[in-house]
């Protein structure tokens, strides 16, 4: 089978880098074209000397026109509201996009326009339509509809390992839907590569802070799912927290179990059964707790389950890399599901530890 | 005034090394005495290079008469149990006592048995007046009581940052007694300075995760404040995660709102009363939220609150150095209230950032 | 083409662990035997949840009757001294060994037991033979004889690195005999998996030092090699220094130029072509240096060089990953080429940045 | 005694908020004035919440009028060229300087021009005769001088620790003036708190790389003293690496002893005599290696010397903060002897340890 072209727009970005080594060892899938605005006509090797990329292209204006005659399918690591502009005009032309942006996360534009109101501003968007039809990637949960998507909107960082740590419980409805807690904990990656004071390794190192505390961005992206999952509407609490650390995220997710007979045994055969089909998500044993360490540079999630048998809480760990299962590696999940292959194809599964 | 003497035992651990730092720069304090059990013999300089002391002393045996000969004060900086050894032939002596240790935490030798099972089994112990009589050294709570006492336990690190807090709450009755959750983050040098793997660089760092999740043994000695400050039992939820950096902590408390109707800023206005009168305690404005780097090597803690509306959750973040208004900072705290000292008396509370 | 079969002994310690993970992507080798001693009888999920190996085997004794039934090949990740113990029988049945310790990288076991005094002490050696016969794997350097070995002695971390940077000028005769000075960097997971109170993270992080200052044991292999390029004896300065870092090692070597007319451009001309058919060693642009975090994971060394034609001093930067092409991938390196395979088949040479 | 008032220009960055930090505890200095550009009437708290100070002053344009009216002294804590246009009108004024930038530290304008040209395009200057009055302020070096100074350059970082290394060895005449290597390390935080890609935690955690190889501005500065000391001109090499850590600098300086016979007892009893008089300045026995921890916000320098009796060499190890002795502390340190007071006071010289 030939390999399906892919354009990787953004390149320079942590999105975008980890989009193109993903793509280095796939087998099924090539990058033939290479897209950024600030970087282009730049040389890639230029930029980005530690990456060698085979004939050392150089970096394309993201024309729609051109896009779609050099790939299938793109891949777009822009700021929110930027994506935005692309996505109608490669969609016309036949090629299928992974959004890593949060602009097609919302089915409703109306949301997106008042979660984000300041890009919101700057960016006049009449596509409620593609809002409505973009399917979220979450491919655990969206095996089917991602496969046969035209326009997939990869989860944000925080939604992912949350909702994965918390979908099993909504979906069987063992967990009280008032009084759920999000405690999150994220590596300074996930700020993105501009330079911003607060992430500077002076700042951020030896340092532990919460931020964005109630009205996160993400909130409303988990509660979407949530909701949609409970088939009722679940307002949360979600806490972000700065870690110093490239990489890694851990969601600490506590919710009351309806029934405070569970165990942790009977919690964590529900989740081994909701993702026992799914070589993405390893189910630890009841008393082993999962380090952001152990799925460094991998597509995985690594959950664990505990229950206070006392206070009848439920705590539900969940650990990813943000930037692999929590952005790029997610993307290319999607992007596999999309072009009829394996969902894991070309990722990678295990750790270099330590 | 003349100086008071004291004395510092497991001088070599990190509790010791803060305390002997602590005390070298303080106007009314003097360390007269030396004392370890593996470093005993040894020179100072030989064991710690980088901390000159006055004199160079010689480590000696924790000898309770020696140590009566030398000081009117002691700083315990021992594992749990070996503190209850010392403790008893020292007050006999008239010796007063700041026990960094676990051991007279708790009100009750029996719950110190059950909740320290291992240490328990290993010492025998029969002195449960002294657990009785020993006041619970948070001195923005106690400071009388601590003032007259002979036998402090300085609180764990985790019970610090987390009852800072709370108990303004509890005490004015304005959360809910259940389903409070404690979320912490702490430096790896609160597993102290034996080597074990798990603390290895090489481990710890670029890693973040939980431990202890259900029945970590400082929940216990948060509840028995907690509870005695609501005039009711309280159980709650305590999960700590172990972070990627040398000192600081976070507690990050959620807990459900009585009145609905109260804000941030009635909040923010509860926690400033409450601390009024306490350096030592820092209540940031609403909607700027501390970071462990802010009360690096300081003995302050700390405070913001923030309320969600929708949810009626009250959020409030906690930050301390785990060393020093966590451990060592706090016993020298203790100790200055014992010798009529103002409690801040020698101590940094003024960070050096970043 | 059947895969090969490999046995890996010391497979819990941060050596061991690489090779097992780099040998499960492997498309010609297969790892078919798992021994360890500390680790004996215990099921592989209970010591590592974090890289799951399919059968999830049993650690077993390192027998060698029982890995010459086992395994063609055998990669030994154990301390100094105890892979002699396990080598002689291994080759006697038919085994071909990769040892990652130091035991066979001196052609004189006279000269091993003088720098390895303390393990020679323990372990009495009478294998002189062994130690004449066996290759020094640096594949870059030793590519025929490698695949021709019994017995390849893995170089050490430092070693690799010092000497792909000071290889190529020592041959051409452009540098100084006298006076090299290397100036070396290392991640603490160098210092292996074993607890130690100085590799603590809260020893370790915000924290550089030298150590081992002149008579480093790496100085001796990297002096025999040099000296074998030079066809003289060399006598060098080499200072290793502990960073901050979980991974990753750079070494910076200075030396005098004999000709004071050579420039930066023909040095790195002379770089570019000694590694000329090298996919492993990657020469940078003059002007751009290597970040360890460029080769993070990989089994790639980045080289630049710089001259000052004030001085005429010779600067050439080597990085590396001390664990990958540092430790086990140069091993599954060494192995490729015993299995008549090419060099880099399995190997990971670009990095997940950041 | 009255205490003397300081202004501190700058205050915001790394510099000026170390400064601010230092005097809030001396007994003899008071900061009257706060200066800064771009945070010019914006009150102190909202700035940096983190370090409150007495009267929380509104930060006020550095205009040298005001400045003479509220104070003594000044500290400037300014990007290179802007310095020497404040500097001036101050001294006319009568305010006595401590300027923590590179603009006087060269006697020679025209020096200063030629390593700082793109400053010097921008910022032309009239002021050869300020450069050539300035002292360099290296206290140890340089009491008496900086004592009667109306202005003082407090050196920079890198040649602080390198020189403190050196000047004993030139000043006795035992190292070969060729072939000096110094090999230098330091923490992000002297980048500065500006924002950059290179010094984000991302990018600069799990990571050492060199930069500026051959040339970097601090080489001249260090051959400048390095010159004047030994009576002749001296041309060195000098490497800075980048650390991944906060603060923190060691320079490891490699020269070739004229008298192969002496040894490193010899050197260290050098070392000792040279600087008996320095508190800020401690000799480790020999075999000891200095940590950047063990001087971690403290005004002190850590030495340590090795001796390779095969080579020749000598190995001369300096440790500093950056921040501290590199900068700030060492202008308080000049400051004290400019108003008289013993060159140590209200600097810290213990560690926190860890």
């Amino acid at each position: 089978m030939a390999s399906k072209r892919v354009a990787v727009i953004g390149a320079s970005g942590y999105g975008g880098l980890q989009t193109l080594r993903l793509l280095q060892g796939h087998p099924a899938l090539e990058v033939t074209f290479l897209g950024g605005e600030r970087s282009s006509g730049k040389r890639w090797s230029e930029l980005t000397p530690f990456l060698p990329l085979p004939g050392d292209p150089v970096v394309q204006t993201p024309d729609p026109e051109a896009i779609a005659a050099a790939a299938d399918f793109a891949v777009l690591s822009l700021p929110n509201g930027l994506a935005a502009q692309l996505v109608p005009p490669l969609l016309e032309r036949g090629v299928r996009v992974v959004d890593l942006s949060a602009d097609y996360r919302y089915r409703s534009l109306a949301q997106w326009q008042q979660v984000y109101a300041a890009e919101a501003r700057q960016v006049p968007r009449h596509d409620a339509d593609l809002c409505a039809e973009a399917v979220y990637g979450l491919p655990e949960w969206e095996t089917e509809r991602i496969g046969r998507a035209r326009l997939v909107a990869a989860p944000g960082c925080f939604p992912t390992a949350s909702l994965l740590a918390l979908l099993p419980f909504l979906q069987q409805g063992l967990v009280e839907t008032q009084g759920i807690v999000i405690d999150a904990k994220t590596g300074t990656s996930g700020g993105g590569r501009a330079a911003k004071e607060h992430l500077l390794l002076a700042e951020a190192s030896e340092s532990v802070a919460p931020y964005a505390v109630v009205g996160h961005r993400h909130t409303s992206e988990i509660e979407q799912l949530a909701s949609q999952m409970a088939g009722q509407t679940i307002q949360l609490q979600f806490t972000p927290h700065l870690m110093p650390m490239v990489r890694g995220l851990l969601a600490t997710v506590y919710g009351r179990l309806r029934d405070p007979g569970l165990t942790a045994a009977d919690c964590s055969t529900l989740l081994c059964s909701a993702y026992r089909h799914c070589t993405t998500v390893e189910v630890l044993p009841v008393g082993t707790y999962p380090s952001t360490k152990w799925v460094r540079q991998t597509n995985k999630a690594f959950l664990s389950v505990q229950v206070d048998s006392r206070t009848g809480q439920l705590i539900v760990m969940s650990a990813i890399d943000n930037l692999v299962k929590g952005q790029a590696g997610q993307g290319v999940q999607c992007l596999n599901l999309m072009a009829g292959l394996e969902a894991t194809t070309g990722l990678p599964l295990l750790p270099f530890y330590p």
